[in-house]
């Protein structure tokens, strides 16, 4: 169908690039990224790409409209030096959340950016569990979704589950929480802060379900600055839970997140590897645990090319 | 900016049209359509449309296709007799619940449809209460969203709400009904159909919130089949409501919604005319109560034409 | 080229794309079309199409608007799920007659129909017996167009052609008439229902050319409600035709067409199956012969997978 | 709606322009065309157009190349100037009789020409008396269609037409003709050239309808080489026509023609100012009329700009 | 043509849109833009733009990317509020100067540039001294581009120019210097460094033109890291020029540009305001002199809203 | 990738394109290109193209508007035969010094044939020597330009260049003129004829490097007129030349072109085969030399399909 694959990466996370790499087996492409003092970013591709099948790595992380404009100008001098396809891989898509028109006159981001992919030269897109699942359809090319949730309950399976309960944050994470907990064949519990009148007193939170005595494990798609979660695991304390553990896929870690996080005394903190966490943040979080993608992404990589479903990978 | 307004209907919902028409306080533009014994559809417009500013009223219901259809070949039609600005104003959305991709190899028809309006020519489009705020975004043109909230709101106020509770059909429905709850200064209560382990056993159903011995008011975007209606029915009665009202945007009434409502046994069934319905169903629906958007679409319609903001129609 | 070829079908005609198939010696890719009880349809591709190359067989034929959005949905599902070359097999392509503007703010909807298959996402349609060869014009993207003209000329000349004359139904029909009196080596005759003045008494009818006496064959590209034919049987008779015979490509016959063939008392109705038609249709007309296309369209899919000339299929 | 009308004039014919630029009753816009001695052509607008409604009039005449070359770089210099709206207008459309496929691996040139218009940045187009009515099915955009027949039509009702007959040339004109008989209240005929067999002799030649002693009007839309007009007048001569005198829309004479029109002898030879006729060809041709459409033309431009139909404009 | 003129501004110069708005004598729009801690941009705008002619001011300078994507959100954002037209106005053009392909694999920035302001919704553009006019080529919408010489040459022209050079820097700066000296009616001089062999010997440097004695006045597009200035002003030096002087439009002033600068001693450095400079930069540059752009680019912004010619804006 | 190589020609240079078929070792694509006495261009493929991966050979020449349409209707002809790619290979491209806006209102003409070939249906361009390299940045596919330098630095090395020196004809040709002597290992010269004040005297005329009792090789990309090669060969004999001769890729001699030539009195004239010189002129230039491009044309046509860099070509 296409030539060869190469696998290129941009800057913003090597560590998970070359973990792909060694998963498929083979070196990343050469390229040669330049930041000049003026801050414009040069790309030049370092190896001929006519008519190869190119997958470009690039997650969402800071400095972020750097990486952006650097996946932009990447996709830009490959389609231009003749690849054949272009597949864009976001393990964290950029401005994920900006995917609606909740206030008058602002911009659905995301679709911006899918939009700007597409503009770039970007043939397809494979992002991995993205905050909703209509951003699929702000794209006009083919685009896949991997979830990350099998590595996390494969990970949490490995211990005893037989007490545990699996919490959602507020109702609009009860949906994705749900099905983790069928993944984990445990219950689930729901903490609801919605205001039940309009009076001026501060919201009631509720806990929905059981969580007395039981091994919580709080389930999100992705943590910013640590504030649910850190209230999430007061409540859940409050109502007697036993441990106190986090699943959850993009570790965004931003503003006052890690001491929030600390301060939270999580009995284990469980996220992947979507985004790169400096190594002062890792310190700082004792129970941390990032799980590899590198497996899952890699596989898709292989699947992509050779024209194999990638549905089949996903139980 | 444009120049005269102009509005024009297609077959689905001329009550609405006249309605809006009359609102406006203008015809309806003069159109032919005709229906060949070969099926094919034939739009004439009938009177001058070049450089007019101009509003097409078509909602999605049956036959869904053939006034698809019409209404691609009538804005096709006007735009190639030269109309300045296509808006069409869609009270319920073709195919809005086709969202996403939670399937492999499905088709995000929602989106086919928004691609479909513009290569017809649509240079905009004017909803109302989309299933997914999403959707706004697979639009490539200015898109509004309209929300019949504030309609259903009136009425509801009108009676005395001091007993009452808003209830939603299972966690997706309740960020909606919450928002519902506020408007109407009331408590909100959940029903949770989802399974809490993965036993064979029969789904768990809990009710989130009281609603013993008060007034439930059931709230969702759409009745489409019926079925969770009289199944939440059924459960609030289980736990003591004493009148069960519901309030929904759009009447979709579809296979055996109009039996399943009237089993259910419902104190008032609210609904907006986003939808015709047929007499036959209407009559068969002794407590149904339906509500008009022609007076928020003609204001739509006025403020889009005048370059005034939709937003501040909204409180 | 491309990678596997895959042949779908759509629901409109079973029977042509079982033949297709069978002709091409392989099974019909795996679908599942649903119609919910909203009318809102879904389709869903059961097997691997990644890097494929995909024909859909669709015809239109009642319910028209229906198999018109199914195709777009089809299409659109299977470019998602990334397909390499979609290709739209019509063999009665909708709307085909809706080819020009002679009226004032009126749809081209062939053209209207060219543009939703490409939005949808068809790289190329192959279609059959177009009703104007300008109607190719109308694609931005490549399109083939297979003539059923000489499998209807193969069936005649099973019979003496030796006292035969072919007849086109107006001068419109003329241009094709002719092409299929060259195919078949007999002359040929025009009927003239043209008013040669413009006063109010009836249209005068003229039959240009001579059938006294012998076996006149009818030719035109489709039947839609039988008038044209009904009425040219009655001319030939009155003419002194002694067996009258028709050959058309497309049987749409909608709405009385059956009662006004029965009415002509054709010796001969031959057609082919680019239209499926119900039984009760084909049992009221005793003398309907149906020839097939299947060979001559899964010939060519065969040679549009493999980069094969179809125009040396033709003579 | 737009700013202020302009009307600009490629080079092709500066007479017709001054025409239309006198019955609007405002001068021509001012450009400099320059070709350089490599050939290339520069143009350059030589008054403001921001914002303007401009109407470029170029036809198609010799050098065909040059002049629809110089037509695409004219309208990119006024889209790039800002004009608010380019309509071309083109009285005769470039490769108008390129418009269908009959054979294998052609272009479809009309087609082609459509969408360079649109590249170079071509908002509309008006055209006069297209060869096929499909042609406006190749734009994207809105196009309109004048026709000159009502011109033709009212320049032969000066004289008494009690004895006169229409005539077209060929099955393929026998449509047109019909109309235009109509419109003059005359019967018609129609010269059958077609091969009634498939022996090597000769074709033979019919005449439908009866020309014996009559005043034969020969209608068609163009004349290129003058061989189908000499050939039917030779053969209205030898079935008794009285006098022959055609009237045409463009006057295209290329390559034999004005030979062969001299040597058919024709009592007239009517033809619109569509394109401009040589001197030299002029004066080689006695008996040659040559009717304005700068009348026509003007109203429609102004008609355009002012957002009235053009539709009513004709009869 | 348009609605009302609106005027809003991007987070890069608040001087300068400060002081275009004081010039054309109407406050900047209201808008709101944050950057939340992930480093997500949102953009509010907040009042109403339906059918407004909208302008955004946004210069590149740091952090660039960010200004990049918060001015691509901008206009996103706007668009879909329903802005009738959208002006970007770039007084510094992002990646000028990556406008060529002179490495195998690199990208053309300032196209990609073009083409994202496209995709995000700009209909127009509005430059000034860009680094090679053939940029404007690279745009699809109507751009136009200002120069800052004027305002440079009168700037100097205060001071006796009687003894004046102007000096290119290289034999690429020769052409537009060459237009500067012309303006200020002086003679000029070229540095030239290129090799003239191989040889592995430093480049010899020429100074073609004499300066010895004179004012030599260096003029240039913009300064990055200033080497090129330092280097140019030691050879003046040498060469005997008496004072020297620096005319520059774009102070991008990056790295080491500050030191270098004062390590020059140059009699008077004369930038534009179309960057800004940071209090300590301009402080620490005694010589420094800001020549303000926001009577031009504000004229502009007024001429296009009114339609009216920017060239006659140029003398 | 693609399927089967195919190599096609315009009309513009039969020989080269029989010369890059020779060094490929293919013969030509068989194809029928007739000039109808309207002018009209028909372009016939005459064999099968499905799948292949197509390169079109046509330079600009005289008559220039004719190739160029020509071309674009190849161009459509084979991408609705299906063609999988189309390669369009243009040793001189058409318009090439219409690259920037220098006046108000004019078109960036090789921008539009840029746009002119993608909507033919060009998938990329191989271009030669272009006048500015933005001109890539022109086009929304991917670009090759091959340089012909190397072919003229070969040539002339055959000679002892002991006392030679590159002289650029002015300022604007120093860049490219610095590259060639580079090659050359020679030093190098600028004619400067720049204005140095303001004066009506004539031009002052500088010659900057030294070419005293040198051999002098003007180098240039292109010869149009010969106005500034005889100026520039006056120049160098005033100030001593010994010899003088002419190293130019696109031999245009358009104009006064061939006289100027001789009057110029060179030593040698070498050019290359980019465009065709019509044999008179060929033979009135005593000391022309032309130099083949076609092995550097044909090897650039194998990597391109056989998706090798182009860039390890040149060295």
């Amino acid at each position: 169908m296409f030539g060869e694959m190469k696998v290129f990466s941009g800057g913003s996370h090597p560590q998970l690039a070359a973990d792909i790499a060694a998963h498929i087996g083979m070196p990343l492409g050469k390229i040669k990224i330049t930041r000049f003092s003026n801050e414009n970013i040069k790309v030049k591709v370092e190896e001929n790409v006519r008519e190869a099948d190119v997958f470009v790595i690039q997650t969402s992380c800071s400095p972020v409209s750097d990486y952006l404009l650097e996946l932009l100008i990447l996709i830009d001098a490959l389609k231009f030096a003749s690849a054949a396809r272009i597949t864009a891989v976001l393990p964290y898509f950029p401005y994920a959340r900006s995917d609606k028109k909740d206030e008058a006159r602002i911009s659905i981001t995301a679709r911006l950016v899918a939009d700007l992919l597409e503009t770039a030269g970007a043939d397809r897109v494979l992002a991995m569990t993205l905050h909703a699942p209509q951003i699929l359809g702000f794209f006009r090319k083919p685009a896949d979704q991997l979830f990350a949730t099998p590595i996390l309950a494969e990970y949490f399976k490995r211990t005893d589950l037989g007490n545990s309960v699996v919490v959602a944050t507020d109702a609009g994470a009860a949906k994705f929480a749900g099905h983790f907990a069928k993944r984990l064949k445990t219950p689930m519990a729901i903490i609801d802060k919605r205001r039940f009148d309009d009076s001026e007193q501060a919201q009631s939170v509720a806990l929905i379900g059981d969580v007395d005595g039981k091994d919580a494990i709080i389930y999100d798609d992705e943590i910013a600055t640590g504030g649910s979660i850190k209230e999430a695991a007061n409540i859940l304390r409050k109502f007697g839970a036993r441990t106190i553990r986090v699943g959850v896929t993009h570790p965004v870690f931003s503003g006052p997140a890690v001491d929030r996080l600390r301060e939270a005394e999580l009995d284990e903190l469980v996220v992947t590897d979507s985004i790169p966490i400096p190594k002062a943040k890792a310190q700082a979080l004792p129970t941390l645990v990032v799980l590899s993608t590198a497996g899952m992404l890699g596989d898709a990589i292989l699947r992509i090319h050779g024209g194999r479903s990638i549905s089949e990978m996903m139980d």
